[in-house]
């Protein structure tokens, strides 16, 4: 048997422990299917006296990340801590300086460093394994670097956050408002510290910039997803949408487009007969579409310890055989500069506003969308009690940019009550 | 750049022209993937005289396979004939002891010849790659045996035939009978030469055991396979499962028991709103549960051109990139051999039959089930105009041993008409 190959682990939080976990409990097992076995050598954590109920007698253990980084009696570093400077950052560099391979579940890093670890990894014949950072146990990176590679990507598409999945879902069976559940989820520890990550959708887009770079051949480029959070989906919206059979989703869509690479992360409307409209509660999904293999569906956990530690141990036991492939699938220095595009891809639109009830306010709202060049596939009146009409569009195939002009010229009719809500019906 | 690598193509069929077509047409963007260019350099089928609508000038032609398979300018055997004897077994032979490696779609082959197969490939340093043998483009061998290598399996469940799946969802949404669906699509083409092999689910066995083989680390065991077509599956059954909120597929489950390996490819009931329930049409779908990752579900085309071609050219990128593991996920000579066990893994069951309208009918079948230590969850018997009473029974969980003896003894009661249909309800 050849010689071990050897983790240095930093981070003990739920992911760090899952990862010891296999390794313990699968030694055997994973020895067969790497070829040689898989140790941990070390670790680093903040707080080394706390009881994380697994045996880490034998690890010897590094007070600072980059130290474990650097350790001679480590061929991996492992970096399962977060945040996307400082420690994680550093650490980083510093496994890829001293000639580690690094597999990290790091999507915030990535999204904003991605770029510059995979030239530093790749100019050093390493390489940065990220499966763990998107979608949590789902092989979507593996799927789309090496199975799909014959396939010119034509969308790739994700639900993947799951406490944002989990809001929507919940507001839908319970009938509550946002913000009850949003409180709801805090209190079950589903948010984040700054829950604006998940709800403002922040982290999915972290992982959407990671998927478009593998699917496109192009540079990281977080700063060019357009990101919307679900804060202003209201029950309303969820009802109305489900009455024409669409269920609402923090929507991770990419594609390239004429005018360049259109990357969001917004609330869209998709059937709810389709697998993404399917997808209820914390679980993942992930679409892509490819010239040749059509439409492959991906679903799972995308977060919590087995699912997270069982995309990291994957990453380790690739290494272990030897398989080491670019960062992002191509070399990094071939990877282009993609020109953003925002919402080029025209779609067909939900639109929900209020009206004062007065003689002709639709007709001035229909008037100045027909003046937008959209047209109208359906819209309805509600019945309404107070002074407000509440009035629901669907537009057909339009672009963002033309219904934001006709959302600003519905401002100049006098007949607009507060802001109108336009969300994209996504084709999938 | 390194030097390319050379594909010598065995058949000209829909997957093999499917692959002239992803090489010709992405050919800058494969060689970045790949790190080095990919070429055809050979190829060979029967008629060398018929238009495919591809360009073949300059690729040499060989009448026999084999010969292809030991050309000097062929790296890597691509075999997309069929057939698990003759041309396709003797070529990959030779392909293997030339010291080639061997990318196939040919799933008959590998689950009556994988092991030996599997064995000669190592012991000459190459490996075999099938990841088109199996639910078409759906990437289910790369993910067990690579993404989700950490993982001890507990289940691998499966629609992995699209004529079944078609004829299944063709019923319940026409209401017709089997007999006249199966003519539908013998008339669309959708049939191989002898059915038996897609209604009767042998090729969809065949898929399923070549998953046992790298999920359990277990020799291919295509025998082990207990086997049940749909033919038996009458629209009755379809309403009366729709009617408790379940549908029928042709669902494939490899577990490991305390008995041993249970490998079934047989039609089940699952919930219509699983995401196996919710399958539609000619689509495959494979869901893989992990002690680790929990259940993880790949959705997608199993058949056609592009998704199959798609699924070779992945491979054949591995190989390129020289990602090398073992044909089963670890050596041949480390795959045990399973016991079979056949269906050790209680379930609930449905059960359908027709008795005779005489008073006490229901009560002596009743009490045969309890004599079999079988206990019934629901029981209803439909109005009839006929002199036979049609009865449905959903039993808690028992064997399908104990099922046997129950539905024997029925017939000493002599109440019964005809064959009762036992379908067991698959926990997804």
């Amino acid at each position: 048997m050849p010689a071990p190959l050897r983790i240095g682990l930093a981070g003990l939080g739920t992911v760090g422990v899952g990862v010891i976990k296999i390794v313990q409990q699968h030694a055997e097992m994973i020895a067969m299917r790497a070829g040689r076995p898989i140790t941990i050598t070390a670790v680093s954590a903040r707080d080394a006296t706390r009881d994380r109920g697994v045996d880490l007698s034998g690890l010897a253990w590094e007070q600072y990340p980059v130290a474990l980084a650097r350790r001679d009696d480590v061929d991996v570093f492992v970096e399962v801590m977060g945040g996307h400077e400082g420690a994680a950052h550093d650490a980083t560099v510093a496994a890829l300086a001293a000639g580690k391979d690094v597999v990290t579940a790091n999507k915030a890093l990535l999204a904003h460093s991605g770029h510059t670890l995979a030239e530093q990894a790749e100019a050093a014949g390493r390489t940065i394994r990220f499966e763990a950072a998107v979608a949590g146990g789902i092989p979507i990176i593996k799927s789309l670097t090496e199975a799909l590679a014959g396939n010119k990507v034509r969308r790739v598409m994700g639900v993947m956050n799951g406490t944002c999945n989990y809001i929507l879902t919940r507001m839908e069976d319970a009938g509550l408002p946002y913000e009850m559940v949003f409180e709801e989820a805090r209190a079950l520890g589903y948010l984040e510290a700054d829950p604006n990550l998940d709800v403002g959708g922040i982290d999915a887009a972290h992982k959407l910039s990671l998927l478009s770079s593998i699917a496109f051949g192009t540079r990281v480029a977080f700063d060019g997803v357009e990101m919307e959070g679900i804060g202003a989906i209201s029950i309303d919206d969820i009802r109305r949408a489900g009455d024409m059979g669409y269920r609402i989703k923090l929507l991770g869509v990419a594609q390239m487009t004429g005018r360049g690479l259109e990357q969001r992360m917004t609330p869209c409307l998709v059937p709810c007969d389709s697998p993404l409209g399917q997808l209820a509660g914390g679980t993942n999904m992930v679409v892509v579409e490819g010239d040749s293999v059509g439409q492959i569906v991906l679903r799972g956990a995308g977060a919590g310890q087995g699912p997270t530690a069982s995309a990291v141990m994957g990453d380790v036991i690739d290494l272990a055989r030897g398989i080491r492939t670019p960062v992002f699938g191509i070399p990094a220095d071939r990877l282009e500069s993609a020109v953003p595009a925002r919402s080029a891809a025209p779609a067909a639109w939900y639109l929900r506003m209020r009206l004062l009830d007065r003689p002709g306010a639709l007709a001035k709202i229909a008037t100045k969308l027909g003046d937008a060049g959209i047209s109208i596939n359906r819209m309805r009146q509600y019945s309404h009690a107070d002074g407000d009409a509440p009035v629901l569009i669907v537009t057909h195939k339009a672009t963002r940019d033309d219904i934001q002009v006709a959302l600003d010229s519905f401002r100049q009719t006098g007949v607009l009550v507060g802001d109108p809500v336009a969300l994209r019906i996504e084709e999938v």
